[in-house]
């Protein structure tokens, strides 16, 4: 047997030592943004768990602890916005040096509390170990009604492609993060979008809730990378225009289109609405903009429209641990 | 503020940092073997996980990739059993280097689909990335019964005190792994144990739908280590008497103790019983041996009771990540 090369080919491996031994009350479980898991009746419980380690997703002398604290929660409960369902706990595996349980640990307790404050997500549990490097897995367990999750694999040939926010900036703010000394007490849009991501629960649930969205998911890897992963999963291709992306302002438009393509970490919502709801979509959701980059196609292809209408093949750009090599 | 010392104090800020922002729908969080969510009247799920890192908890060179596949679930799945639960499904966070991800990774999955075949758990999704050491953490849901749920805290003066199967073993097979240049194909008990340790289900959800623990917890980190956070938990002491102790007949009498009380991963049940209620607790347990190791007693201390009846304070020997250093 050979051996993976990418996240998607490691998960399809596990998928299949497992396929005989699923349960029936597990209702979706992996190739989407979260697990569904059939409890009763009346709600479906969503899971999901997500790695956040030094020296691969943050570096510890880059990255405030507040920050870290933040996002390694933030970036579960957007797998749980992209199911358009509601977060209820999350158990927390830290690991972390000796030297860290001091004033680092209070900082990063800090952001974590913040961010499971403003997302409703309680602390329900956790693992402690020591280890040199600083390692965290968070699982998040979320709920929606039986029925409204809104997975990856519903779009169809026809539908419109939208974008949430702004893509491409978080990208930015890293590369900012990189060059600073130290963290202003005010970051930027883009270095806070880095730092501080927001899930798009509100848009998630309201899609959701209305049924607007057929296909969704959150773009955490970048667009190049995700959007492939949503078309794979519901067997179609997409068409995306060049123009219609929503760029950052705050660079060139060469790099800002580069960025928006294959920057990751934007926990920006992806998803495909039918023509026939199209109209039901306002411009701005609670302040979020709400884009349409482009189609989805029967052919089974990712492509690139410029601006005079000529096509080419979007190859994924993004991060994937095992291509990074 | 100072530094914690030992995991419990981590914990503890970690508690306190989120106090005041628990849901009531956790009817019980942090501090027990695992957390109790009330869905619904019917049922609560019970929440738990736990980290199992190369390095830490096992050794790439000396344990089968099937082992670590096994016990990395098996030990998480134990946390149910402490709390008289049903497994129903795990969420695997898994990251390794890229060599490991062929012939390594199919040994790995192979035990822990052995795993979650035997304990009926299965796996609802995870999350996968790079890393130059196999890092695991395992989160597991169960199920019970609302108000059948056995915590740590529920132990009175009085209650008489047991413990299931042998004490230590998992130690000796530790030991003898690390002399062993292969791994036999019929491990002896004590290796068996260590590499496959069977998370005790079967006891914990008899004793907990027939009401007769008081209190519960499994026994991951040795008697000496455990049995204190049980008895603060129930804010009571205890006594065990040494004779009492189920040791390893595989070792001469006084290193057989000395693993009984501080040896590591034997993953028994330690729980306590109301003397009431002690004439229906049987000698054996569809083969395991459950046996009476001590009392719970009011004064707040760990007393270790020699052949003799003169008592000795009991100290933490068994194994803390942050005390390891």
């Amino acid at each position: 047997m050979g051996k993976p090369r990418i996240e998607q080919d490691l998960i399809q491996l596990i998928e299949r030592a497992f396929r005989s031994s699923q349960s029936p009350a597990l209702t979706l479980s992996l190739g989407d943004d979260a697990a569904l898991w059939r409890r009763s009746r009346n709600k479906d419980t969503i899971l999901t768990c997500d790695w956040f380690l030094e020296g691969t997703h943050f570096l510890r002398q880059k990255h405030p602890p507040d920050a870290i604290g933040w996002k390694c929660l933030a970036r579960a409960v957007s797998d749980i916005a992209a199911m358009g369902g509601k977060p209820a706990c999350f158990l927390l595996s830290l690991a972390l040096p000796e030297e860290l349980t001091g004033k680092w640990l209070v900082g990063f307790l800090r952001g974590l509390r913040r961010a499971s404050r403003a997302t409703a997500c309680a602390l329900a549990g956790g693992d402690t170990t020591r280890n040199e490097r600083v390692l965290v897995s968070a699982t998040v367990l979320g709920e929606v009604s039986p029925g409204q999750a809104v997975l990856r694999s519903g779009a169809r040939p026809g539908d419109r492609l939208y974008a949430s926010g702004t893509l491409g900036e978080a990208e930015l703010g890293l590369a900012e993060l990189r060059r600073l000394q130290t963290i202003p007490r005010a970051p930027n849009a883009a270095l806070g979008k880095h730092l501080y991501p927001q899930p798009r629960l509100a848009l998630g649930q309201w899609l959701a809730h209305n049924r607007l969205a057929s296909a969704m998911m959150d773009l955490s890897d970048g667009l190049s990378t995700d959007l492939p992963r949503l078309c794979a999963a519901s067997r179609v291709g997409a068409t995306i225009a060049s123009s219609s992306l929503p760029l950052s302002s705050r660079t060139d438009r060469t790099r800002a289109l580069d960025l928006a393509l294959h920057g990751g970490d934007d926990y920006e919502l992806l998803f495909t609405v039918s023509p026939r709801k199209a109209s039901l979509l306002p411009s701005h959701f609670r302040g979020v903009k709400l884009t349409r980059i482009g189609k989805i196609t029967r052919q089974q292809k990712i492509l690139l429209e410029d601006s005079t209408g000529s096509t080419t093949l979007l190859r994924p750009g993004g991060w994937d641990p095992f291509r990074a090599s």
